[in-house]
């Protein structure tokens, strides 16, 4: 297979590695991933994480065990165990499908490697068209205010939401990015405020409880955000705290933007309570833990409800940005989301 | 002096001892508070927290002090230090106003003593009338969303906003408390889920950012917080994340209380952009510390804004539950909180 190498996923020497998310921003660990218990390890533990990403790594890795050797019967046990490492990200279904028919050619073993890579290629396109289109809404001196991380670090390319920031910024845009921290897992703290950074665009990082106060002080000019999944109705999964931003935005009457590439569409889903929402460990809230060290405040017997995502319905989505363009709420009342479009 | 004991304040053979609530809930820690400038780092260090508390232990302070022979010149310099240690809470003012008029008298010591004992009692009141006159809007099976630590740790009673959710639980009409962590200091995390705990009152421990779903979901029947400081029109300060809270309440058509002593009333100060904001360290944003450890995950060049506290107008509360009884806002609207009411 192919050398390559994105902000976060390297191939090289038929070895697939990975950017170990939890260790950043104070080490930077490129991570083995070479059989489904360590990839799948690796997604739980939320070291590969960003919804394009997963399905991406998916992908390279069914590649390269076909390379190596492993049967049509094994690798599909493999792709069947890795489509449900991550339940809501709708990506990795649509990536791991399109990985289904290359593993039912004759051919499978040269199949399955173009189409990884192809996969990987189309991604990178997909954030640049995201990019383009966003970028065009983002008007001059910009206050942007994001959440999670959306960036190099979730995507093969650019990004979605941050992608778009970053275009904004090349283009003298944006004034400052409000980044909110995203409690329990720190992806705005931690990855975010790290790749604004690396890219010198100017931010604040804020805890997630003051982004309200910001936009009533009238500090904050557009929400940008990424998804996990839309649902046909243009509702969105998205991790956890997205949709109290899609409120507070409304209220405040200020543009509520999901960035994400067309494959994170679910048309057979019909609208967002349809959505699977993983619940994740009481320990990711009783603390943190990570390569920065690992401390728990809460009582050691605090009852914990910890829901990794949640979902914004289209009312409060002021428009989907997909690699297709601009989709306006008029659009996605229309059906432009629904199964045959 | 008398000795006295509350859940976090200590005075035994004339010293003054906090409860050091920066180590709770892992370690009971009370610490020695016998000059001003070891208060004063305290409150900076929300070592002493909660508005009715402060002003309770720097009035304490004052009437150790005179009775250890302090003059009235170096009485009235310690006061206007304490004054100036938290600007926002007002409670802590209208405690020292009180003192101030005792250090006037001619026999200003045991005047001091009695009125900051006076104030402690007092204080036990207040909250024993919040928690009657709020457990009563409290409906069977009720489960109660609150922010940050408003109970036997803030006061010298039972509390504001946990006074009323006490009193609701030993009338058999809490179902659930959903517990905001209060990033960045943690107060709900560590102090509401240590004394609902204590109280054997069901809670499960949210971050911030998870009010908004379980809004949307059907799970919160209402909100209740307390508050540093009440406008005259009715405008409340508070811990930072309070105002998102209010406006999430509104959203969802959930009733939104703030639960206060009339202490916290400040008829001087017009409306909420009248309160000042204390500003904090970029340190709290970037990690966490306390006596359960200390750690950073942001980048350390990471730029921080940090507001403690943000201001809620009046037209999102839904009562002000005071000591005196519950304020509508009709009452409020008409002036109730205004000058010579």
């Amino acid at each position: 297979m192919q050398t390559l190498q994105t902000t976060s996923l390297r191939v090289s020497q038929d070895q697939l590695f990975i950017l170990d998310q939890q260790a950043l921003p104070q080490k930077k660990i490129w991570l083995p991933a070479d059989n489904v218990d360590a990839l799948v390890e690796h997604i739980h533990a939320l070291r590969v994480r960003g919804a394009p990403l997963i399905g991406l790594s998916a992908s390279l890795l069914l590649a390269l065990l076909a390379e190596r050797g492993a049967g049509r019967e094994e690798l599909a046990l493999a792709l069947a165990r890795l489509r449900a490492s991550r339940p809501t990200a709708v990506n990795l279904m649509n990536n791991l499908d399109r990985m289904k028919r290359a593993l039912a050619q004759a051919d499978f073993v040269p199949a399955l490697i173009a189409e990884a890579e192809r996969l990987v290629a189309e991604d990178k396109q997909l954030c640049e068209r995201i990019a383009d289109a966003g970028s065009a809404l983002v008007t001059p001196g910009s206050r942007i205010l994001t959440h999670c991380n959306t960036g190099g670090l979730a995507t093969a390319g650019v990004g979605t939401a941050l992608g778009v920031i970053a275009r904004a910024h090349q283009q003298g845009n944006i004034a400052n990015v409000w980044v909110d921290e995203t409690r329990p897992l720190l992806q705005g703290g931690r990855l975010t405020a790290w790749e604004l950074g690396e890219l010198g665009i100017p931010y604040q990082l804020i805890t997630d409880s003051m982004a309200a106060s910001l936009m009533a002080n009238g500090q904050v000019d557009a929400v940008w955000v990424g998804a996990d999944r839309i649902a046909a109705n243009g509702d969105v999964a998205n991790k956890i705290g997205t949709y109290s931003l899609a409120v507070l935005a409304t209220f405040h009457g200020i543009p509520f933007y999901v960035a994400a590439p067309h494959t994170t569409l679910d048309r057979h889903c019909p609208h967002g309570d349809a959505i699977p929402i993983e619940q994740r460990a009481a320990s990711e809230v009783t603390g943190v833990a990570g390569s920065f060290g690992a401390v728990q405040w809460a009582p050691h017997d605090a009852q914990v409800y910890n829901p990794a995502f949640d979902v914004t319905p289209a009312a409060l989505v002021s428009g989907w940005v997909l690699d297709t363009g601009v989709v306006s709420p008029q659009a996605v009342a229309e059906g432009i989301f629904a199964p045959g479009h």
